[in-house]
C-alpha cells in the first residue's frame, strides 16, 4: 500500500520500491515571488482509540508502527488505550501462520528469514517480522541493527520488519510480543516470523507463542549443539541446517544426519509431528521452498488432527495464567516489607540456619500481615 | 541400632536379621498360677518435641517413622510439631549424599536400588530409600509394595525404605520428601537415595533436591528414550543400562553406546562433571561399585569446584521460593471469587471473544478487592 502524497514528494533519484525508510523528502517550495513560511513540523498527529483500530485494519504503516509504541510503552495511560485498540482489533486476529525462528549466534538466522520472507512474498504472502528478546536489557536489537541485516527484505511493501521492544520484565516482553502478533494479523500480515534475539529462556518463551518452531544449525565440529542450551531442540518442529553451499555442502549433509539421529532420542515437539533436520542455503536459496512446504504440511496435518487449534487455545489460556502468576509474584517481592527483609532471611538460608519451611512462613506472615 | 526390649519379645525361631517389619512378637505371659488381664494397647505413646528430635537423632526407628508420618500429615497441629522438630534437628542435617534415580517402568530401578543398596551396607554405610512421587493421588506407591519389591534390603539393619508420601499438592509432597531427607539424615543415614515413582514432573523435583541424578535405562529397540519424558535425559549425571547380563549382555552395550552419543548432544547436567552411559546387572552385581565409584568421583570434582556446596545452597533458596510462589497461587485459585469466575473467563477465551491481558486484569482486579 503506498501513499500518494508521500509519493509526490520524492526526489526523482529515490530508489525502486524503497520503502518509508527512505526518509529523503523533496519539500514543497513557495510558488515564485511568494515567500511561504515553512512550518516545521513539531507535534505527532493525535490519533484517537478509533484511528488506531482501523489504521492498523487498513495496514496503515504508520499507524501500526505507533500501535506497536503505544503497546509497548509502560505508561498505563498509553496502555489502557493500547488495551483498547487490541479488543476493537481482536476479531480480525489469529488468521497467520506463527512462526518461531531461533538459532545460535553466526548460524545465520537473518539471512535465513530474508531469504524466506522474500521467497514468500514473491509467493503473495504478507510477511512481518518481529524479534523476541527477553534478555533484552542487556542485548537490545535496534532497527537499524535489524533493518540492515535484512535491507532487501526490508525494501519490501507486503514486509514489515520490527525489532525487538525495550527492555522490561521478562512478562511485559512477552506481552508485547504477543500483542504485536495480534496487531501485525489485523493489519493483514499472514505469516509472522518471530526470530528470538536474546539467550537461554526466550526459546521457551517463543514457543509459547508460536504454531511452528525452527532451529537453525549449522555444520561443524559434531559439536555444535553445545552451544544451545538444553531443552531447545526438543521444542523446535523442525531443524534446518543452515549454510549448505559450496564447500560446506557435504559437512552440512553429515551434520544433518547426525542431528536427524539425534531428533530420533526425542518425544516430538508436536503430538503427530516428526521433527526432521534438513539443510538449506539462505544464499543459494536452496531448501528455501522445500522449508515453506514443510510448514504448510505441518499446518495441515495438525489442522486436521485439531491439534493446531488446540495448542492456540492452550497458549491463550497460558498466557493468561502466565501474566495472573507474574503478577501474583510481583506483588509478592515487590512489596516494601519483603524487599527490606529479604537479604537478611537469604542469608540465613545459605549459613542452615533456618529451615526453608521456617523461612517460606515468616515471609508469607509479613507479606499478609 | 536395636531395640533390646523388642528383642526380648520376639520368638527363638525369628530369621536372622529381621528388621522391624517382622511383626511377630512372643507377649509377655502371666505368672503360674496368677492370671494376668492383658490390656490391649489401644493408645499408641505420646511423644513430646523432645521425644521425636531425641529419637530421630539416636536413630529410633519407631520414632523415626512416626516422625515422618507427623511430616506427611495434613493437619497443621501435626505440621506445627514437626517444623519444630526439624528446627531442633537442623545442625544434624546436611552430611549425607543425596541420589537421585530415575527410570522407565521396567527398568529395573528396584532391584537396581536393593542391589546400590546390599553393597553400600556392606561397605560400611547406612542407606536410607524414600520415594517420591508427586502424582501420587493417581499412582500411589505402597509400603507393602515397597518392601516386597526390595525385600533383602528391608531386613538390613542399617537400611530404611519409606515410601511416597501419600496424596497431596506438588509442591506439598515436595515439602514432605525434603523434610523426609533431612530427618533421615539426621538419624545417620549416609546415603539417601530417592526413587521417582511417578512420571513427569517427577524427575524435575527430585533433581530439585539430590546431589546426583542416575537415570536407569534398559536396552531395546532402539527407541529406548521415547517413553522418557523429554529433558530428562538432560538433568542426569549418568545414564544406566540395567539389565546387562546373560543375552542381553551385548545389546546393552550396544544401548550404552548410543545413549553416549545422544549425551555427547547435552550440555552436562552438572557443570565440571562429564554425564556418561554405563551398563550393570542388578542381578549379577556387575558394574555395581562402579556406580558407588563414580558417585564417590563426582562428590569429589564438584566439592572441589566448590558446586556441590553450591547447589545446596541454590536448591534451599529455591526451595524456599517454590514454596512462597506455590502458596501466593494457592491463595488466588483458591479464594471464592475466583473460583466462580473462573470457569467463564475460560470459556471467553476459548472463544476468544476475550484478550488474555483483559481476562487476567479482571481477574486480579476481583481478587485484590
Amino acid at each position: 500500500m503506498e501513499d500518494k502524497t508521500e509519493k509526490k514528494y520524492r526526489p526523482d533519484w529515490h530508489p525502486e520500491n524503497a520503502g518509508d525508510e527512505f526518509a529523503v523528502r523533496v519539500v514543497k517550495g513557495s510558488e515564485p515571488g511568494k515567500p511561504e513560511i515553512i512550518k516545521p513540523e513539531i507535534k505527532r498527529r493525535h490519533y484517537e482509540i478509533d484511528d488506531y483500530a482501523e489504521g492498523v485494519l487498513r495496514n496503515d504503516r504508520t499507524i501500526l508502527a505507533r500501535t506497536i509504541t503505544l503497546i509497548e510503552s509502560n505508561s498505563s495511560k498509553h496502555q489502557a488505550i493500547a488495551e483498547e485498540v487490541l479488543k476493537r482489533i481482536l476479531p480480525f486476529t489469529g488468521k497467520s501462520l506463527r512462526i518461531g525462528i531461533t538459532g545460535v549466534p553466526g548460524a545465520g538466522k537473518s539471512t535465513l528469514i530474508e531469504a524466506l520472507g522474500l521467497y514468500l512474498i514473491k509467493n503473495g504472502h504478507k510477511v512481518a517480522v518481529l524479534a523476541v528478546d527477553p534478555s533484552s536489557s542487556v542485548t537490545k536489537g535496534s532497527i537499524l541493527g535489524d533493518k540492515t541485516r535484512m535491507e532487501k527484505l526490508s525494501r519490501e511493501q507486503n514486509c514489515f520488519i520490527r525489532p525487538s521492544p525495550s527492555s522490561g520484565t521478562l512478562g511485559g516482553v512477552t506481552k508485547k510480543s504477543r500483542e504485536t502478533i495480534l496487531v501485525c494479523e489485523a493489519a493483514g500480515f499472514d505469516v509472522i516470523l518471530i526470530e528470538t534475539v536474546g539467550v537461554g529462556q526466550s526459546e521457551i518463551t517463543v514457543r509459547s507463542m508460536v504454531d511452528f518452531f525452527l532451529l537453525v544449525m549449522i555444520a561443524g565440529a559434531g559439536d555444535e549443539l553445545q552451544g544451545i542450551k538444553k531443552g531447545v531442540i526438543e521444542i523446535a518442529d523442525a531443524l534446518l541446517v543452515n549454510k549448505a553451499d559450496g564447500e560446506n555442502k557435504k559437512k552440512a549433509e553429515i551434520a544433518r544426519a547426525e542431528y536427524s539421529n539425534a531428533l530420533h532420542y526425542l518425544q516430538p515437539a508436536t503430538p503427530g509431528w516428526k521433527s526432521l533436520a534438513h539443510t538449506c542455503s539462505a544464499v543459494t536459496g536452496e531448501g528455501i521452498p522445500e522449508i515453506w512446504e514443510m510448514i504448510n504440511k505441518f499446518k495441515e496435518i495438525t489442522s486436521e488432527s485439531g491439534f493446531f487449534e488446540m495448542r492456540r487455545k492452550q497458549q491463550s489460556l497460558q498466557w493468561t495464567f502466565d501474566m495472573i502468576e507474574e503478577e501474583l509474584k510481583d506483588s509478592f517481592y515487590k512489596h516494601p516489607k519483603i524487599i527490606k527483609i529479604l537479604p537478611e532471611i537469604k542469608e540465613k538460608l545459605l549459613q542452615e540456619k533456618i529451615l526453608p519451611t521456617t523461612a517460606a512462613d515468616e515471609l508469607l506472615n509479613l507479606f499478609k500481615e
